[in-house]
């Protein structure tokens, strides 16, 4: 990795943390002076350089940054939450005399040769990740080699969230969840159902947990009934249709459902046929044609988002840590779009 | 624009027409010897050169192909096709290592000033063109300047669909069409009804052609019977709904209807509730996951044929003229989806 040393070797040397080490470069206030001389006889002693001000993109006219493209998936109703942030950032970006390149990658790995190619070869100033997951190697190594980026999505890692490093942009999805549940609480019943993912993934949990909260402050239903509410399904279209079938012989009524996609919700939508409520998830074309409620990301605001924390726009003094007033770490909250419902499915309602 | 002469100097000076100048230079055989030789001498009086060699794009490690990418419709259903060409363009580019470079426009005079910018940097080779139309000022600039690009869609003016300095790939809408109309006059009886855009785009004449063609030949209407059978409105959802019940309520019954757009025919299906078969076009996620045929346009292929017209791939000597042997313009067959029909809406079906 070239001759330059890097904040974990200097980790390495002082027997400390990279936080520990970013803490002492960007809040040595936070670190016991003890631990803080430490580092810096590391950094001292290995010539390491932050590279903070690298990391920050110069707004010029030929300013590029580089953004994976993924090949579509077969199911793009929710898939195309991407494509819709690629229009937003690239419009805000021409704005803003900055040019966006695509490319290409099969994996983590290759994604960070791409990263080499196109940083060495100074085609690209900086990077925006997307679908980002605990213990991401790509920004493991855009940090450790000086590279300025910004990711569309939290670390998820319980130690990284607050790394000073890692500047990030994401949608609060445990708000939208949870004002979409309480939202069917207050219309009707309290046996709302929710269709999420697999756990595992940052994400759908997040998302999840917005269900639970929402549910134990406002359905009076015991924890086994809870259990018997959720459940967890890959995310294509008829699986929302057998997952709200299957909650239904399983908790003999449901009063509505919440799912983690808008496909999901398509599903769910076909197996009950308006009979109950169904809101789902990214406020997609799709949800606005057929007429049911979803949680919409926001994404022009994330765009804005990743692109001040880009340019170094959003400036003066960072409170760090907490990723509410840290400007590092910002959390867009999401807005809940209400529908009446699939009136427009077939002559008589569906 | 700067004292390079260009073709159109070429014309104004010969008293010819451009085409006329680019057959002198592409096809010498087809001018009359009289008018050649006076091209001829308009071209060595200017010190005209032609840029064939300069338009075509050298493959190379750095090579960048620029593509406008327009902020996100309101009805994203259909319109998400080009975004669908842009992944397809991104993975094959990427495979041969080119590069797409993304930028916006507010209108073709806006995209002109951007050919211009992102070509002087030398940040980009090659341009990509979508949504043409008849008289499009962008290609003409290109031609006129020289710079290297292939059009998604044909230029739709008589006179130059056959132009040998523009460069196209477009799909035969016509004939996915008269497939899809063929298909339903084949299950049952001869009313089937068309939902296309109004008349005055390329596109849009283009497919309703290809139903007219089918149903002409086989339905054995008149043609005021078929007038009766033809809806023309703008592309949203609803007005899927609106144009069947107004073809219904006009021509008494229907036997089925083929739609312009996948938007329109979900429109059509909620509000037919599947009593008769939809088919739509562009076979997006909303046709797979609801269960309805519709016409796909390989977006693969046109990514490979831009991409092989871009860099030379296509070789050997022009045959001109002729857009199914002419190399410099393909028409790519779409391919009819066939779909039992939306048995998944509801659990009585739709």
């Amino acid at each position: 990795m070239g001759a330059q040393p890097t904040v974990t070797d200097v980790a390495g040397v002082a027997g400390v943390s990279r936080q520990t080490v970013s803490n002492v470069l960007n809040a040595p206030e936070l670190v016991r002076p003890e631990t803080r001389e430490r580092v810096q006889a590391a950094i001292h002693s290995l010539g390491y350089r932050p590279h903070a001000s690298a990391r920050r993109l110069r707004t010029q006219k030929s300013s590029t940054i580089g953004i994976r493209l993924d090949p579509i998936t077969q199911d793009g109703i929710s898939g195309s939450i991407l494509d819709r942030f690629l229009h937003a950032l690239t419009e805000q970006a021409d704005r803003q005399g900055l040019r966006v390149l695509l490319f290409t990658a099969t994996g983590p790995e290759d994604e960070i040769e791409q990263f080499r190619r196109l940083s060495d070869a100074a085609d690209v100033d900086a990077f925006v990740l997307t679908s980002t997951f605990h213990g991401d190697p790509r920004t493991e190594w855009l940090i450790e080699n000086g590279r300025s980026f910004v990711t569309f999505g939290r670390p998820w890692g319980i130690d990284d969230m607050t790394d000073p490093e890692h500047l990030w942009v994401d949608v609060d999805g445990r708000a939208g969840v949870r004002e979409a549940t309480a939202h069917l609480l207050s219309r009707g019943g309290p046996r709302i159902g929710f269709i999420g993912w697999p756990s595992g993934s940052g994400t759908g949990d997040d998302r999840r947990a917005g269900w639970l909260e929402a549910m134990r402050a406002g359905s009076g239903l015991t924890e086994e009934e809870l259990r018997l509410l959720d459940a967890a399904v890959e995310d294509v279209v008829p699986n929302g249709a057998d997952a709200v079938r299957r909650l239904e012989q399983r908790a003999g009524r449901l009063d509505g459902v919440v799912c983690v996609s808008d496909s999901l919700a398509l599903g769910a939508l076909t197996a009950t046929a308006g009979r109950i409520p169904v809101v789902g998830y990214d406020d997609t074309p799709v949800a606005e044609a057929l007429g049911f409620s979803s949680v919409a990301q926001q994404l022009d605001e994330v765009a804005a988002g990743v692109l001040e924390l880009l340019t170094g726009a959003h400036g003066g003094r960072v409170q760090r840590g907490d990723p509410v007033t840290d400007p590092r770490h910002r959390l867009v909250t999401p807005r809940l779009v209400v529908r009446d419902g699939p009136s427009l499915i077939g002559d008589r309602t569906l």
